[in-house]
């Protein structure tokens, strides 16, 4: 490899060693301007592609400074008197070798960089979306069914051999290895997949975010600089970023369809009673489902097939839908357009030909019913080790938690009894009918939002997905729709224990709509 | 992101999709033609930058393909009407998303590469240089001493919980987890480091080479398209590319010092007995030996200050050296000029002042030697349990196993006796003396290097080696030493129980020959 090269055009390598200088320092300014002003200009790391001199300072004004690194070599290829490409090779502080390919343009006199692609080494294994990685940690059957395929299990199931952590690094440190794998894991494994490895979660998971105080945030695989959605955070990025085909998660109130729709991925909450929840740590069981994240149907189809036991039940796919429009004005004026437009064009298509729109009462008053009965639940789940733990939880999970801890016995049993009173009154509403709806309110929100954006975010999304947690429906977001180029999830909500039927409407809704 | 840019000039876009058809179809002519001619052509990816056309066509040669993806999204950026920058994203089809980004240029009026950055998203981890990882896998002491460093652990050595492998799959699946964890281990452990996970070796670690045919060959950290160099391999890599801080290993043959001369580490073969064997899977117990594979020498002190346990027999560093002129011949000439250049620097700085040149007897003989008692002890170590495994080896290293089961009860006698007499005339030679050697007799060999280059190769290492296995003296590789770029280790012999004395000695010269 040649070192610095005599041909540099004037002026090209001093802008070079200014840009290292100032990306070491975190000099913002400096590296505004030596990166070209104008929409065109562009960066891409392993995270994504960042376009325009905007978004890239956005992006580095969020990060807090590069990792250090040295230059170790430098090649410069001259293109024109006012271009030339400098690639660089670098040595992070941490070990390994990396790449920066830079086009740097003259403009104005200045050098300034135009195209950017910088590469920094793999680590051993990417610590926010996964707690431990085998090759695999545990080997499935050898049978053809899931063959090749690889498992990401959320760090709630039992996999013999291994502790369950929750999220919660204390309630880990305590945990003894499970003596039994968990029949939802045992079923993949029976089918020929393999476990890759447990996966992060939310604390307990009692959250649809996705952000670990005490692990990181798992990286968003479709949105660049976005929460990956959760609380099968650790499932949906490794499945989203190719780290494994199938994440093993749980729904409780939007766990597998929030981080689906803001990652582009097929997430199924199943019918609740569906698949065993043995072995899992729980959170709120009245609503706590297990379920599945893929990057294609077709798998999301064979997964299903495999590890539901519906006997009888199998019902067959919808051809009577209903969408409510009370729930879609939930979302944001974005992925309501999408979705709206997705209906219509489901519509003239004859795909979703006989709709109605419901009325499933109020909502804000369903939202309230199902958030007291899952906190007292929560709170009845956890509630004794969290006061023995003082300190274990982060302050948002930790505030949510104690939120839950002053629901009182007879809020409980009132809000049992409008539980009971909702689900018999939407499934009356309902008649049997698929509901269409936005998997989540918004697309994926930026790691940087403030705690009151994500609030309404949050109450907004589980107004949406709290329908099928209080019916027990099964529930399937396809990555069928996009709001300026981010993914959002048309959410499918079939009869309960039709599970199958619902992948297999799901297909057919996103074969009309995204592979036409 | 903008999907196909409009001001494309004329026939990019045509040749863009050629080159793509080109590399799905492994059309290695095409490809050949869309990358420009020439020296200054370059391709960099996360393995290193390839240099000049006939390099990048050799490496596309060698590697049988490119990854099925498909392109996802197209940007252009043109820079004047011969010379366009093409950013595309790519989506491998086990998911994820990639980056290319490419220069071209409109040469005698074709479109072709000039320069081009490939980025494939990352795997959850690499399984040629992992076996499990965890974020840790075991957390260490909270102890200041090695706080913040990570230990990939050869898969020889126990660690409590899971079971020890030697880099054979058939013997793993029989393997039960360990109960404890190897003193080797625990001394790392206790002084703060965590285990990042368990690493390759090459099969039982009868091999210098890194070449695993059941879990693949770890990339060289330092060379593009190289072998590692076994039988540490993973923890070697691992360390190379920055996925852990501290490789702990074994060395028998070389099994430290050969990885870590083709990777640019430190690698520190301790005295033979100075570091406990305990829960350790042995080769040659007479020859095998734990030690530490780092990126920079003040860590290599302080790992080897922390896990040996030398008491009174701490011996000072060297000021009386010794070469070899017959060991030294038995390396490559770019080899030896490098090792006999820096002799002659180190000479006149005046850090090595003392020399002398020994005759340390037959070299084909002492190699003869060591490696019949080797041989001898290998198969008493495995003999029976690969007798009852037909099939479980791969071809290399059961021809080995086969040639050792041949060594008659007489031949090894002999051999014993001779290598006691090797050990008393060697001492007597160096007379205290510390030996400078290169630490392998060339720098790492391609992957795709046939059988007989290989094992002249190996060969002719392994006569440099043996003299530390023979002495059971401590060997660093001390990375100091380069062929075209390509790192070999200047390896320090220094007398038995002075491995601290030696890594002081190591530093000081490294110092004098890299740092200066």
């Amino acid at each position: 490899m040649s070192g610095l090269d005599e041909t540099a055009p004037a002026g090209l390598l001093e802008a070079f060693w200014q840009y290292e200088t100032a990306l070491m320092a975190n000099d913002l300014e400096a590296l505004d301007r030596l990166f070209a002003p104008g929409a065109d200009t562009l960066r891409g790391d392993a995270g994504g592609i960042l376009v325009g001199h905007d978004a890239i300072s956005a992006f580095r004004r969020g990060r807090g400074g590069a990792p250090k690194r040295e230059i170790v070599d430098v090649l410069v290829r001259e293109i024109a008197p006012d271009a030339a490409m400098v690639i660089a090779v670098t040595a992070p502080a941490t070990g390994g070798r990396g790449q920066q390919t830079q086009l740097w343009r003259l403009i104005d006199g200045a050098w300034a960089v135009e195209v950017a692609h910088v590469s920094l080494p793999a680590p051993a294994v990417n610590p926010t979306v996964w707690r431990i990685v085998g090759t695999p940690l545990v080997a499935g059957a050898d049978v053809p069914e899931l063959a090749s395929q690889t498992i990401a299990v959320k760090d709630l199931f039992d996999v013999a051999g291994y502790a369950t952590g929750g999220g919660v690094p204390a309630y880990l440190a305590e945990a003894a290895p499970a003596t039994r794998t968990a029949p939802a894991v045992a079923a993949l494994l029976a089918s020929g997949a393999d476990v890759t490895g447990i996966a992060r979660t939310d604390e307990f998971a009692y959250s649809i975010a996705g952000k670990n105080p005490h692990y990181g945030t798992p990286p968003n695989g479709a949105v660049i600089g976005a929460i990956p959605g959760g609380s099968s955070s650790g499932p949906a990025s490794a499945v989203a970023l190719g780290q494994a085909s199938i994440g093993l998660g749980t729904d409780t109130g939007g766990s597998l369809r929030v981080p689906a729709s803001y990652q582009g991925l097929w997430g199924l909450r199943t019918t609740h009673g569906a698949v065993s929840v043995e072995g899992l740590l729980p959170l709120a069981p009245s609503f706590d489902t297990v379920g599945w994240l893929t990057r294609e149907a077709w798998l999301m189809r064979a997964v299903a097939t495999t590890s539901l036991d519906l006997g009888q039940q199998v019902l067959p796919p919808a051809n009577r839908f209903a969408v409510s429009s009370a729930l879609t004005a939930q979302a944001s004026p974005g992925v309501r357009a999408a979705f709206d437009d997705a209906i219509a064009r489901l519509g003239d298509a004859g795909v979703v030909d006989d709709l109605v729109d419901v009325d499933l009462g109020d909502i804000d008053a369903l939202f309230e019913t199902f958030r007291t009965v899952q906190g007292a639940e929560a709170w009845a789940t956890h509630g004794a080790w969290i006061e023995k733990h003082p300190g274990a939880l982060g302050a948002d999970i930790a505030a949510r938690f104690a939120w839950a801890s002053t629901i009182s016995s007879e809020a409980e049993a009132r809000a049992r009894v409008a539980l009971a009173a909702a689900r018999l009154e939407i499934e009356r509403v309902l008649d049997g009918r698929t509901l269409l709806l936005p998997s989540a309110s918004s697309v994926a929100p930026s790691t940087t939002a403030d705690a009151a954006a994500n609030e309404i975010t949050r109450a907004s999304t589980l107004r949406l997905t709290c329908v099928a947690g209080i019916t027990g429906r099964p529930a399937l977001s396809v990555p069928a729709l996009t709001v300026d180029g981010a993914p959002v999830g048309l959410c499918v909500v079939g009869p309960r224990f039709g599970d199958l039927g619902t992948v297999i409407t799901g297909a057919k809704l996103h074969g009309e709509l995204v592979d036409r």
